[in-house]
């Protein structure tokens, strides 16, 4: 009955709905609207993502969501040859995984609004001392800023190819000074600073495609416009 | 394709995906394995609830919720001839309201766990603050504890009747010290430790209840379970 917005992603997708997390306040947003369905896939990379599409998607579907956002990238540009190479993607593939990802959403509906997100910035340092935490002293790191950018690249480009919306977020972020701390916890992952970044950005994006929640009207009467002595009244206009 | 919890209620569910909210927390546990729905109606009683069942609870579903919290109460006890009257339900109908809810939902699925939740304690001090902040100096209290823990009697009452799980809230929060400025915010909404504790008691009873977020699967593989090199493999076990 309601509108769907899935979050389509990755641990930063997966994590949106901690406290402060930008897909729980997106849900606020949109409450009494549309619904905000989570699809995050911790640890996942574009390859893997791959697979879940037609169980997320299936084509024919009388109610495919009306708007999904894909934010990968951050697994795909871990680095070949070191801890995390397993969920490694090379960059000119992610780009092609990313577009058969919008095409098969744009093949369940046409009209659904897709959003590509880069990944966000990587702080080296607190990825680092993440990174001895885990695995010691010969701990190597295991993405760079500089290679994830181009990640983030490949997103932005195949986006204007599409003609799709885009947040960078990879720059977006830097432009703040104090980024690495500010908007990331541990390098990576978001702070709730960094949650408010994306989560501003993504109402921005939502909002230019017209899709903005405060003029989404109320699935039901607001209670204010409700008859105490006659309740049917607002709810034979509205919904019986 | 996965399970769905309902969070159906007024305003206290309408803002529990707001920062620290129960309903975002509830969702996060849930992640990758069942999605928590938001269906709160700021201002609704019990009487205006009902108009909505049929609407959010079809009958002949073919993937009904796997279980629903039911929230009401709070406007319900709204004091008659006072500044909310309007809101008022008189508690006898808020029970029978309550059970046709109940009633309507296991016509949905009898298997649906289903849950009962009292309203929370009203904090007088902070609710006369409130009001005189929108009423002025003529303004009088429109709820009160006393009369609140009617209803959350007649709901617990209801809930022991037909063998329901249900969560006094009102007994809950007041065990604690200074719960008027810890739990609630203006005298009835919930501050984030408020939030934390209908979290606390929801993951509780949903436990008791065989519903735990720990003990659920995961709806696709854990990253961790998939071969760099044969990512295929993870996927046909699980899902293909």
């Amino acid at each position: 009955m309601r509108p769907e917005i899935v979050l389509f992603g990755d641990s930063i997708t997966e994590e949106s709905f901690k406290s402060g997390g930008w897909g729980a306040s997106l849900a606020d947003n949109y409450s009494r609207k549309a619904d905000v369905v989570l699809r995050g896939y911790s640890g996942y990379n574009t390859r893997w993502a791959l697979f879940l599409l037609h169980h997320l998607f299936p084509l024919g579907s009388a109610t495919p969501p009306v708007a999904t956002t894909i934010f990968f990238g951050a697994n795909d540009a871990a680095l070949s040859g070191r801890t995390s190479e397993r969920q490694h993607v090379p960059a000119e593939e992610y780009k092609e995984n990313l577009k058969r990802i919008v095409h098969h959403l744009k093949e369940c509906s046409p009209a659904m609004l897709v959003v590509l997100i880069t990944p966000p910035p990587i702080d080296e340092e607190g990825r680092f001392k993440q990174a001895r935490s885990l695995y010691g002293e010969k701990a190597i790191p295991e993405r760079t800023n500089e290679v994830t950018g181009v990640y983030a690249k490949q997103c932005v480009e195949l986006a204007k190819e599409l003609c799709l919306p885009s947040i960078n977020l990879w720059s977006k972020m830097q432009e703040t000074e104090g980024w690495q701390k500010k908007f990331l916890s541990d390098g990576l992952h978001l702070t709730p600073e960094g949650n408010a970044v994306v989560h501003q950005e993504v109402v921005r994006v939502f909002n230019e495609a017209g899709l903005s929640a405060t003029e989404m009207p109320y699935d039901f009467p607001d209670y204010l416009e409700i008859d105490g002595k006659a309740p049917e009244k607002a709810f034979q206009q509205q919904c019986l």
